[in-house]
């Protein structure tokens, strides 16, 4: 049995409801999710907002795990919940957790995928060890101002499941299942880590994150356009520099020519458009898997 | 000039966002959608619950057209609706139309497509024109009593066009020009109609609703199994008799047999949970084209 706690939280966004539908599920069975002896805490992130199927009250409480703001006592529901998570189950809190899986779904053609941010090693051995298991892409999330104070990385080591396409407020037994792999294949790693049975891939590919395009829009706001029809669903997929980006109403295509080896990510996601992201764009790269990772990951999940 | 009032009506439940997206660029742009020299009135069904991005703010307006609980004033933000929309654009209204086109979304699978309201000779030749010209499937609703008080049924002739699949909120490229080309197409119909050019097909095809069916339950609501993911996105299409209806997230199956014939419509769409429909039921059935239909929508289309 490891002495590591890992913390799973789903329901970090309230209208993401596969993951909290999947804990309720786990709860009244356990057997439903091996988890290879870990101590795991099981913990809705933002329950307000599932009782009120949104995706928050009052701030994306994964845009609130920012030390500075949470140690001055930010107002609203979202801080508050941030800092009762990390005195529950933080990396010194009552039930302390060192590892933080965090699962979400999108309306973009995601597929069963990991988030990383940032590049700390213990997090890129446990994305390697679930590459390796389950050959799912993973998108590398950092060096974006616009977006910080993400949950996961107030936890030693963590990532984000990211399944889709589903629609918010929409239970799919496609996505359940997909999150139930990605959940236990997690597990999994992190017993191997511990017991020192884990083997690292040579290589571990990422989709690096290059920056987020939005809409054409008009002086008020509106849309002048949306994602290109070719371009929805394309998710991980290489596009053609003859692909437009967005179709307007009228049929006629606007922006820019595509950069021949940018990849989309997110596209279409429901909950970006309020952050003015009609998707995102990323590089793939092929990383070779260095020596210090796996002991990062080790030392941590066999800590006492 | 046709002297027939045409209502198009957008955005009857506030999440579905691509009609009312349509109706603002046509503002723009009146050569957008070829109204055919038709009288057109356009508004957005539900304002306020479109702000707020949800389906409703007191309850469904497309339950609300029920002509006791208007004439007694009932309470509620969308009863008061309904009543000054049929005020302003009803038969007898300010701007009197006489046929009513409510554009509608939905998460489940179902393309484009029409729904119509029992069986109006007017409602049927209408359909049948769009039918003739685009091919697409037709539910034909009726005799279920949970389910009354829809929006066309207050006007001489309507019909609803829904498509899917697009999760609720987001705008979507493919959705927005399925939803044009079928509009366009109904204006089309109602001014050949008008100009005595209309000619109807020999048969309709419709897919006439048997029932609906919901999740299994457990005693404090919660669904217990899924919609199957081979069920899911199978809206129109035979379904054998070995398919089951649901899937617990153990993977185990659940539910009855499926009965050979029936073709499920609605597919998980999400608005339907709090309806608790999982799907609907219908048959397919060939109507020959009866000679009094065209003749009822070309009386209500040139009357005075």
């Amino acid at each position: 049995m490891s002495s590591c706690g890992v913390l799973v939280v789903a329901g970090t966004h309230g209208n993401e409801v596969n993951a909290p539908w999947l804990l309720q599920q786990w709860q009244a069975n356990p057997d439903l999710i091996d988890t290879a002896g870990l101590a795991v805490q099981k913990v809705i992130g933002n329950p307000e907002a599932l009782r009120r199927r949104c995706r928050y009250v009052d701030r994306d409480l994964n845009r609130c795990f920012l030390p500075e703001q949470l140690e001055k006592g930010a107002p609203g529901l979202e801080f508050q919940r941030a800092g009762e998570l990390l005195r529950l189950h933080g990396p010194s809190g009552e039930q302390p957790c060192a590892v933080a899986i965090d699962l979400h779904s999108t309306t973009a053609a995601m597929g069963n995928s990991l988030v990383v941010y940032g590049r700390r090693p213990a997090d890129l051995a446990l994305a390697a060890l679930v590459q390796g298991a389950l050959g799912l892409p993973i998108y590398l999330h950092e060096a974006d101002a616009q977006q910080t104070g993400f949950l996961v990385e107030s936890w030693p080591c963590g990532l984000v499941i990211e399944v889709g396409p589903v629609p918010q407020g929409l239970l799919n037994a496609r996505v359940v299942e997909q999150t139930r792999l990605g959940l236990e294949t997690c597990l999994r790693a992190l017993d191997q880590a511990d017991q020192g049975l884990a083997r690292l891939p040579d290589a571990l590919v990422v989709h690096r994150h290059l920056g987020s395009r939005d809409l054409p829009k008009a002086e008020n706001g509106e849309p002048q356009a949306l994602v290109h029809p070719e371009l929805q669903g394309r998710d991980w997929q290489d596009i053609s520099s003859t692909q437009a980006m967005f179709r307007a109403a009228d049929g006629t295509d606007r922006g820019e020519a595509w950069v021949e080896g940018e990849i989309p990510v997110f596209v279409n996601e429901a909950a970006y458009a309020e952050k003015s992201i009609a998707f995102s764009l990323t590089r793939r790269e092929v990383w070779p898997v260095q020596p210090t990772w796996l002991p990062a990951l080790q030392q941590l999940v066999s800590a006492a």
